[in-house]
């Protein structure tokens, strides 16, 4: 099956444990079975290594994004990489050039698209190469996952299909109804639309060159900032008259906030530094901080934590959550790099500290600073700075004084390579960076 | 008017706000009305000097609390010093020798003893007054303040007064209660004993030297370790026939826990950054923590925040607090120190980073570290450091080494000398210091 996932932008709605820089899909909520915490991305991709094998997995993302997956999946996997943010029609047909020009795939191969970040089962994977089989037999340019609805609900876009059999053709798509009118979609048969799509490589090619103007795969990547934004719904499905669909019965549940969230993790599945008294009763405690969050006599409480905040909310308040986050305004606080990754640990008007880890082998840009001065106190591992083109090993218990103006970088050479970096100076902003190529004799001389 | 004010020891139920090393008194949790906080200490010692610009006060603590006390009420105040702790009737005894022997107070005079942390109005301080020239006159050799009780309590002591008057002979004390036999005592015109006393010196002098062997202030100070922890009640007043009381009716509240806290605060008197949704009722927020706390849809919460932990909890459940903060066992994340402050901010198993922030004039210790370096990188303002008995000015961008075994202090000479100190090494520990005198020349040399 040729698999292409849509890992979508970042928000606010779990916030503090997501950000402008962190989404939703790389917070790591989930149990492995093994003792182990994994991301929505890793839960997803390591099961549908485990349901299909041969499974040829492509992931649609933005730049922004490389660093965590890869961090979290490892190197080896492939990507579609979106120049920006232009919606999910214009994101699928880039997929499906890559597949068509970069991978060599057929144009009468099919491919399944679906978004990273639902909550399923593996029945849902099972279902995922069903769909791909009924693509293949060519019976319907479009073949959809229809996820069974639960309650009338007003946040989905609904599929009515002709009959209420497993598999059987759409008349219409109707968007999100007002719970009313969802009752009487669901009395009719109808199904929640949540994404999932297959088509043969060839009919989305056709599409996307009916839509837009251009060659192939690398043509459509260098004009893709001039695309329009448009959804694969409103641009293809709502358009197409010979789509089938699968109803879907097992475990679906769109993670988009706390109350979703919680209920996926089940009851009792707090995660980091906790204590809970024994009269606490359906709570949810997830704890990105060192310090301990202490819970006694409270229920039917949502707390979480990150360096970027504390929030305290219950089931129906999460839902609410972003318009506040945004009145907060708070700066990024922490994020994953493709070297490791930091958080802010103290900020005052003219300065910042942060506390940085590296992963062995890696190392941040080559870059200066023009308004600030950093010292770099090594507090763990060891590696090798490089400034202004001169290399000097360094470990646990050095500082580095890095002055404004001078080239800097810092390559890890053990595991767990931590650096408490203090920066000054006035107006300190991450803007204030010029990056420089760091030759690949200096590199290779300092591994 | 004579006052002894009792400032008690450090407790953690009004963790993580409270620990080890702050008592609950010197928490700023109080608007002055003029736009800043104050702490229970700040606020009772500023009623006094506004209802009684002439009283002599004279605070009853031990060395833990100085740094804290002349920090909140400045250097000035008087403080009748306990070498270590051992209850209230050796405090009271220490403290009225201290007024005696060193202030030279007659032993016909009489003075007021009352804690320093129940929350109280003008109208308190009035009622002292009254309570010292109710001693003065000498009809009693114990007067007592009881307080009107609005509740059959079993927190309290109870005093039984002879009648009902304002001024009534004392029958009898009852130890806390179980709330029906409080009930019976309010019926009868009972009192709580909030531990308020006025004598005549004379009389408790002769008290504590048929009790305790000594000789004199010095004497009594010296042999302090060596006393029976006892307090006044059991040791006095309970075997005391000649005990006058006085009513007392005004606003008199034990803040001992969270519950009885945010009662005193009064709704919406939310500290720090935080934001709650319209939807919250009935909230208390205290957030002494940089990021910001966010309330969402949750009513009847209390959420404190410090470097220590977070606190979740409600009215009920913020009384029994105390077992599971124990079990926490949190190190000590933050301090007020003569010099000024620190907190932790990052803690990893050779490593802790502190931000310390230092007092115009004042400097820390001289002292070397057996089994740590030290690295102060100075964030914010000038000064001097001194290692190894050498000078050197400096400001923020520097960076100061200190290497195993080398004395060290630094000098504040502007406002808000910041400083991030990493520490870096094997077994971290407070108690690895060895203290030096810095000598007064190196010192004037360098102011």
């Amino acid at each position: 099956m040729n698999l292409i996932l849509l890992s979508g932008g970042s928000g606010k709605r779990l916030w503090p444990l997501s950000n402008d820089v962190r989404s939703k899909q790389f917070i790591k909520f989930f149990d492995d079975g093994k003792g182990n915490r994994e991301s929505m991305v890793q839960r997803m991709y390591h099961a549908i290594e485990r349901v299909d094998s041969d499974a040829n997995v492509t992931i649609a993302t933005s730049k922004s994004q490389i660093s965590e997956l890869r961090n979290q999946l490892g190197d080896n996997i492939q990507i579609s990489l979106e120049p920006c943010r232009r919606d999910t029609f214009p994101a699928i047909a880039l997929a499906v050039c890559y597949l068509h020009d970069v991978e060599h795939i057929s144009e009468e191969d099919s491919v399944v698209v679906c978004p990273v970040d639902p909550y399923v089962e593996d029945d849902y994977f099972e279902a995922l190469k069903k769909l791909y089989e009924l693509s293949q037999e060519g019976k319907a340019n479009l073949t959809l996952l229809g996820m069974e609805p639960t309650y009338p609900s007003s946040k989905y876009g609904y599929i009515i299909p002709k009959g209420k059999d497993n598999i059987s053709k759409v008349s219409m798509f109707k968007e999100k109804p007002s719970e009313e009118v969802a009752k009487t979609y669901i009395d009719q048969g109808a199904l929640w639309n949540g994404g999932i799509f297959a088509f043969k490589i060839g009919y989305l090619l056709r599409k996307a060159h009916e839509l837009i103007d251009f060659k192939d795969y690398q043509d459509l990547f260098s004009k893709y900032e001039t695309l329009e934004k448009i959804s694969f719904d409103y641009a293809v499905a709502e358009k197409e008259d010979s789509i089938q669909v699968m109803r879907f019965k097992g475990t679906w549940v769109d993670l988009g906030s706390w109350n979703t969230l919680t209920d996926a993790l089940g009851e009792g599945s707090n995660i980091g530094n906790t204590l809970l008294s024994e009269d606490c009763k359906h709570d949810h405690i997830v704890n990105e901080l060192d310090i301990p969050i202490l819970c006694v006599g409270v229920s039917d409480v949502i707390v979480a934590a990150s360096p970027e905040g504390v929030l305290v909310t219950n089931r129906e308040g999460s839902s609410h959550i972003k318009d506040y986050v945004e009145k907060l305004n708070t700066p990024v606080m922490f994020a994953e790099k493709s070297w490791g990754e930091y958080k802010v640990i103290d900020v005052t008007a003219e300065s910042i500290t942060r506390k940085i880890a590296l992963s062995k082998g890696h190392h941040m840009s080559y870059h200066l600073h023009k308004r600030r001065k950093e010292v770099w106190n090594i507090i763990a591992g060891e590696g090798s700075v490089i400034i202004d083109g001169v290399k000097k090993h360094v470990k646990a218990g050095d500082v580095i004084n890095i002055d404004i103006g001078k080239k800097h970088t810092i390559i890890a050479e053990s595991e767990h390579l931590q650096i408490i970096e203090v920066q000054i100076g006035k107006n300190i902003d991450v803007g204030d960076k010029v990056k420089y190529d760091l030759s690949k004799e200096a590199l290779e001389a300092s591994l």
